[in-house]
């Protein structure tokens, strides 16, 4: 028997989904947002807010959960995401995976998770969580629980996914029944947006732009932007390479022809940073805009943002119930 | 604030439980359920079978899973446990196990997993599953789920239930909420039963009583004892201490007149093997007759075992259902 189930679903299943840890910034937006947005138009799309996820190393304070998990939602909608092409839901409000969790942790090598790269980095407060080391299995089951077959990852997640498929595989092969698909990466070309401070984008590190800012708070973010510290006077010739920030969002968020002007005034000494700052702040609210009415849209009408999560959920819970079933039939548990 | 919820329950809650691997026999009688059935008279009695424990080290074989599962209940039936006093459930028809199951796998730390002391004799294929490791956080799950205050307990299984009050206080204390009870310990007295062969009575070596055995079958079985091996004819005087599995039969199943006459008679020489052993049967079977009797009337009417099954499903996810709400609300889920 084939252990392999053949893509029958049309469109195939998309599943992806975002931890529950705050508001999301122009990172989030550039990486993950934009490639979403493209997808739901050809795909069948499941996003789902990981609250579950958020307790693996948040467990400690989770008051301001509820908060988050809206807050994102919100940051989706804005982005551009549809309710009437994506499912978007809580991973909460789907019990039916905590139960898959559990039967797919039964035929799960626990060296698999041990193994997992990603493990270390988690580990935030020095100690390892039973739960914290099932990150992958849970994770499986939020994918799997759908019907997911394709993942939108990057590079770094590549290995989560393969602990995925391993375990898709094992379930198949350990129960002799043909239930879940292996899910496939859907690798994307991600550009990273480097934060105002040269390190990574990171809400801790409040370097980045959330989406939920306004033009003025972003028009602010920007000035603090780093840029080439040699450079002291408005009219030092300056070297647009050595620029921290400013010049690779230049890069990100206008096109050629504006990045060659930006260049050759700095190197020329005509331009000061602030000016340079000014215009990219200009630029970039511009391509926030639409992004912004649509999420001040939503944020005007709470009630129906908790409609379209609440059908949502229904719409993944009877995704994951049909999954269960299965499962369960399978262990013969029903 | 006091992190000891009060024993406010009247009567506490005893929560127990027993894997579905197979039918039971008379040492699961004399060690547990001769327990149970004094318990439904004093506690409110919650009894489940644990059919996901079952997936832990058996999840390869799971075919005779729903019969193993209805078997265990006519025993409990058959060893008088009554419908009407205790909770009898199936652990897989409460969902809301699998979920707080995974809620508390977030605050367990899993070198508290990893240093179960019983881990180790349970890795029956050389492999350790994450579920596997997880066992002692889906008991924790288990005995908590129905607000679990007393957990009737063998000396191996101290340490599992350690583990338990160690969650519980570690969730009240994150949380700061007081919402477990600490579950104690309700050792009890378990005559063991030695196996007719004198090894550890097992359904895997074949030297025990079923309680579903017929009194042929019992008597059959018993007449495979082993006894004194030095005595090799009737007439040899034998040493009752070192009879192997028969004199102590005695001592388990009769009275102290009994086993004098018979002690006696046996160093005379003037009792043999065979007589010894029909006599036994028949006062094993005297004991088990009442038992059988109510198992079978059960066995003839399935369809009322599994109307029992289904009650008691649902007073369990009750219970299960309204310790979840209030988990979910400490995390801030809902």
């Amino acid at each position: 028997m084939s252990e392999v189930v053949k893509e029958t679903q049309t469109p195939p299943v998309v599943m992806s989904g975002m931890r529950a840890t705050g508001r999301l910034h122009l990172g989030h937006y550039m990486g993950v947002l934009r490639n979403w947005v493209h997808l739901q138009n050809d795909y069948t799309t499941f996003f789902m807010v990981a609250d579950w996820h958020s307790l693996t190393t948040k467990y400690e304070d989770t008051l301001r959960l509820p908060e988050y998990r809206r807050d994102i939602v919100l940051d989706w909608l804005g982005a551009g995401i549809y309710p009437t092409k994506a499912t978007l839901y809580f991973q909460s409000a789907v019990p039916e995976i905590a139960e898959l969790h559990l039967l797919l942790s039964m035929i799960t090598p626990n060296k698999w998770c041990e193994t997992d790269p990603t493990l270390k980095d988690m580990i935030t407060s020095g100690e390892l969580n039973y739960g914290l080391l099932g990150y992958p299995v849970l994770q499986t089951a939020d994918i799997l629980a759908v019907g997911g077959s394709l993942v939108p990852v990057g590079k770094d997640q590549l290995a989560h996914l393969e602990i995925s498929r391993d375990i898709a595989r094992r379930f198949n092969h350990t129960t002799g029944q043909v239930i879940f698909h292996e899910p496939r990466p859907l690798m994307t070309e991600t550009p990273s947006v480097i934060g105002l401070d040269g390190r990574k984008m990171s809400k801790s590190y409040q370097n980045g732009i959330e989406l939920a800012f306004s033009e003025d708070e972003t028009t602010k973010a920007i000035k603090t932007a780093i840029t080439d510290a040699k450079r002291l006077k408005k009219t030092d010739p300056g070297e647009p390479n050595d620029c921290v920030a400013v010049f690779p969002w230049y890069q990100t968020f206008t096109d050629a022809s504006t990045c060659e002007t930006v260049a050759s005034e700095c190197r020329a000494g005509s331009r000061g940073c602030m000016d340079c700052k000014k215009q990219l702040a200009e630029a970039v609210n511009e391509q926030l805009r639409p992004l912004r009415e649509r999420r001040s849209n939503y944020a005007q009408d709470l009630s129906q943002v908790d409609a379209i999560i609440d059908a949502g959920n229904t719409v993944a819970r009877e995704k994951a119930g049909a999954t269960l079933q299965k499962v369960r039939r399978a262990f013969n548990l029903v």
